[in-house]
């Protein structure tokens, strides 16, 4: 269902998944006057504490699916990897935003690189992996390297294989699983940036300023705004973005990540995936802007305006992931430091914890 | 009980009151990875839509508070007429923060001038009335003008008379109720300002910007920060905080309100009244903040240090009083301001609905 649909508070908002990210989306609508019901398969979801209503099935439960249509006003989800299946049943029945084509689009990396291309945006060299015999002509024609990737429901490294050598390469299509895959040319970048960017019903957009992102592990540890890029650079970032969230006639937020790349030519980007969700890399929108970017997402999701993504201050987010946590006594301790925990009882290696913003006044 | 308990992440803390000031308060807790159990009369309490738990029972259902207590590491309240046995009941068993005796003062406006002189704090001149001869006599003492008080459960500017004239006297205390009431000097000052002050466990203490306050029909409208000031003003007004925090032992957040005099002295300051908890006039502290009054209440109540009060905007919050609420839709198009609704569902006349931050870079 695509027709502008406008809430007004007390209305209620149905999330698909109750992680992090689904919790912190409530805690905006609740904020912002509005209900949210929440919907996940798993009983200890941590969503499930800061919402009005919540119900445990799985995605696959019609019935379930049915009630909780009949219960909201719109659904939105805060992970890519809904169903389709689940997604096209709730479509059916009520807003599904920021919409099935979105998902559909970002759960396969290659439909996703297609779709990047054909709206015009920088990305790197990729091909389409179907066998052996696929990827060794695709590394021929990439130069020898590249990083192998399964198409579908791959996150934070897994599902992934470096080529860098002759000998990555041989049998590495079973090692993946023989399952339909993507080879990314290999990017020699200086860092990996990313931009918020988000679109209302009415199809006006902004875009947050750009986070420069370090990993540990293949998984995300701190975001970093000013990014230290021209303004030139930033400029067509945010161009990238707009035209990505205007092309898939996106209502939300997304995350946008981008390779950095600094050579002969100076710097350009060149778009590595989307996320069709609030994300990780925009987290520390919360202690650095007067609209977050969950609160931007309740907005454009309930068919309202779009906040100002200005900030007022310069901010570094670092994600505490597993033991990482234990640090929450240090952190209540530093004048500049704002605690985020998402309430998870157990500490488990790789699981993200929580967050902490670092602000400082904006330099400049 | 006054122990220094200290809590963990994933503990919980009791509030006594399910309003907008509670539900503000369960929100920040869970940001901080804290669990909130609400007890409240009203089976329609803003708070429970955002706590873990709640539990609808009369504050003299001692069986209610038993379950209540033992479910929680703490107690807090929202508002400072916690019955006083409501209060003792609990603190037999689990720690109540601010405390006891901070409601004993300041549910009894006769009790909290007393302390207050006694604390050395600047107050206006007052009189213990419990008669229409009491309140004759007082009256000639403080220049034939006052404002005449019930002692206990006033609020938004009911149980009160004003007198200016003879006229105005006769028969004021009957008119009252003939209650214990305190007879307070009119005083003509500038403005209201008022101070957000907290204090940890270990007795250290924090202090907010001055805000000017501006009421209509006796409630607040607006809170403005800066408050425009001096800066020896604003030191004098942070001193007489602390000294009040401190000579109650108190652990929390507290609202002083103060008169700002201007005459041929210059400025100077008069305590107006305290109250025993987050505040209307600190709501600027959410998005003005990096700690906002909420976490600094939940750090205190908690055991935990307290953040910096430091701001890094300047602010003007409005009160959404009522039919004012509408103006929501208007507000969502406003680049600097943020809205905030309480999940209320009926708008009634004098309700506090929500309220809006305005920010704008510091100034200076």
């Amino acid at each position: 269902m695509s027709e502008k649909t406008r809430l007004r508070p007390g209305d209620t908002i149905g999330i698909l998944g109750g992680g992090q990210l689904g919790r912190m989306l409530a805690q905006s609508a609740a904020s912002l006057g509005l209900k949210t019901h929440i919907f996940c398969p798993d009983p200890a979801s941590p969503a499930f504490d800061v919402s009005d209503t919540f119900t445990v099935a799985p995605y696959e439960d019609t019935d379930a699916l049915d009630l909780f249509a009949g219960a909201v006003s719109v659904v939105t989800y805060e992970f890519e990897n809904v169903p389709g299946p689940t997604a096209a049943h709730l479509d059916a029945r009520v807003p599904v935003r920021p919409g099935v084509r979105a998902l559909e689009v970002s759960q396969d990396r290659l439909s996703e690189k297609q779709f990047l291309s054909s709206a015009g945006v920088a990305i790197a060299g990729f091909a389409d992996i179907n066998s052996q015999a696929d990827l060794d002509a695709a590394l021929e024609r990439l130069g020898g390297k590249g990083v192998l990737k399964t198409r579908r429901f791959g996150y934070d490294g897994k599902g992934q294989q470096m080529i860098r050598a002759a000998g990555d390469a041989e049998g590495a299509f079973d090692k993946l699983g023989a399952v339909p895959a993507v080879l990314e040319q290999l990017i020699a970048f200086d860092c990996e940036v990313s931009v918020i960017v988000a679109r209302d019903v009415d199809g006006r957009t902004a875009c947050y300023d750009l986070a420069r992102n370090h990993h540990e592990n293949h998984i995300l540890k701190t975001s970093t705004v000013p990014a230290g890029v021209s303004e030139s650079t930033a400029s067509a970032a945010r161009a990238m973005a707009e035209q990505i969230v205007t092309g898939l006639d996106y209502v939300g937020v997304m995350g946008v990540e981008m390779f950095l790349v600094r050579d002969g030519d100076g710097e350009r980007l060149l778009v590595n995936e989307i996320a069709p969700r609030v994300h990780n890399s925009g987290h520390w929108t919360q202690d650095a802007c007067l609209c977050s970017q969950f609160d931007q997402h309740i907005r454009a999701v309930a068919g309202w305006p779009l906040g100002s993504a200005e900030r007022h201050s310069d901010a570094v987010m670092e994600n505490l992931i597993g033991e990482d946590t234990n640090c929450w006594e240090r952190v209540l301790n530093e004048a500049n430091a704002r605690l985020h925990l998402y309430g998870k009882a157990e500490i488990r290696s790789g699981r993200k914890m929580g967050h902490v913003n670092r602000i400082s006044p904006k330099a400049g």
